[in-house]
């Protein structure tokens, strides 16, 4: 019978395109499922009516400033945090998200080069206090990641290759930062291995066994 | 023949629904194109590709949640600012604009509720140090801005009379602050009596005659 943990957990998934993070996020999500916990999947930008219309915005081929695609992804969060992510962390659930502002923070900050203060503070505006419990990295080099795409790159998957490096270098500034928050893993190996340091932070997290 | 002015000017035109501003905007335009000006129009949120659909969001039957609302606003005008007004500033254009940052600071922050001081930084993030040489505030009681609107109103104009009056209140209040810009204009009268007020503030600015 699915039931709760005893408190709510908001779980993040990060990394460059290509790393394995989706992957790895429905792993995570079956392993808890089939522990018995009620868990809900979320990805960003969208998963809102209003917000997969400004994902249709951000992953078109429109021309679009550094700034105005900042701004849209903090719109696109600020209303999935209020429509979804808080009222299922005040029900008690567990979510996990396939990005979060840590990627605003390395794609729009490190990768387009803007102030990182004002990008960490616009996250602030759009989350308010909200704070993952636990975020994983999952760090990669450029050269695999790219073999792991897809055939049709989205616009910002799209930029060139210096553009990427800034951001891999920018997500693992993030978890320098914030140690205790951020796990850092090792992209470049099997799913399974990989997933065997997802599930111990996952049962560590949440006291299972 | 047309000409320009010695420098740029970025004069907005605001105020609450129905208080005569698209109109004296089109007067203004007419006046200084007959003058031998270069002048262009512009609307906010609009004008750019990516802006008319965040505008198309944000005036339909969406669900938004206040902070989302007020992120899409900045957005759109980032891209409406990079993409059109700098441009036409730096060439050394006139530029009226229907709208600009003072909507949301009377809308989405005292109509709102929300902090005026973020809201206020939220521009700079979106304009930089843009400013307008010259605002227009048409301040209308809330009675007859109401029998002017047209009959379809979109989301935001469905809002209760107490968001509206809050909404004047703020405008009110920018101009209080800001005097030396902000010029409150009675639209209580008729749209001559009100252009001639418009008139002579915009031959002082422009240096005409």
């Amino acid at each position: 019978m699915a039931h709760k943990t005893d408190r709510p957990f908001f779980i993040t998934f990060e990394g460059i395109d290509g790393c394995g993070k989706t992957t790895q996020l429905e792993k995570a999500y079956d392993y808890l499922t089939a522990s018995g916990l009620t868990v809900y999947k979320l990805r960003e930008p969208g998963s809102t009516g209003v917000a997969e219309k400004i994902r249709e915005i951000l992953l078109g081929k429109n021309t679009i400033s550094d700034i105005t695609e900042l701004l849209l992804y903090e719109a696109a969060r600020a209303d999935l945090v209020d429509t979804e992510i808080k009222p299922l962390l005040e029900n008690g659930h567990i979510l996990l998200c396939d990005r979060f502002y840590d990627s605003t923070t390395a794609y729009q900050g490190y990768g387009r080069k803007l102030d990182i203060a004002m990008v960490k503070n616009l996250h602030r505006v759009a989350v308010g206090d909200l704070t993952p419990d636990l975020t994983f990295l999952f760090d990669l080099d450029l050269k695999t990641a790219l073999t792991r795409r897809g055939q049709n790159p989205d616009r910002l998957e799209s930029q060139p290759e210096a553009f990427f490096e800034r951001v891999r270098q920018g997500f693992l500034a993030i978890a320098r930062v914030e140690s205790d928050r951020v796990k850092v893993i090792d992209a470049s190996r099997s799913i399974e291995a990989i997933f065997e340091d997802v599930k111990e932070q996952l049962t560590q997290l949440l006291g299972l066994k």
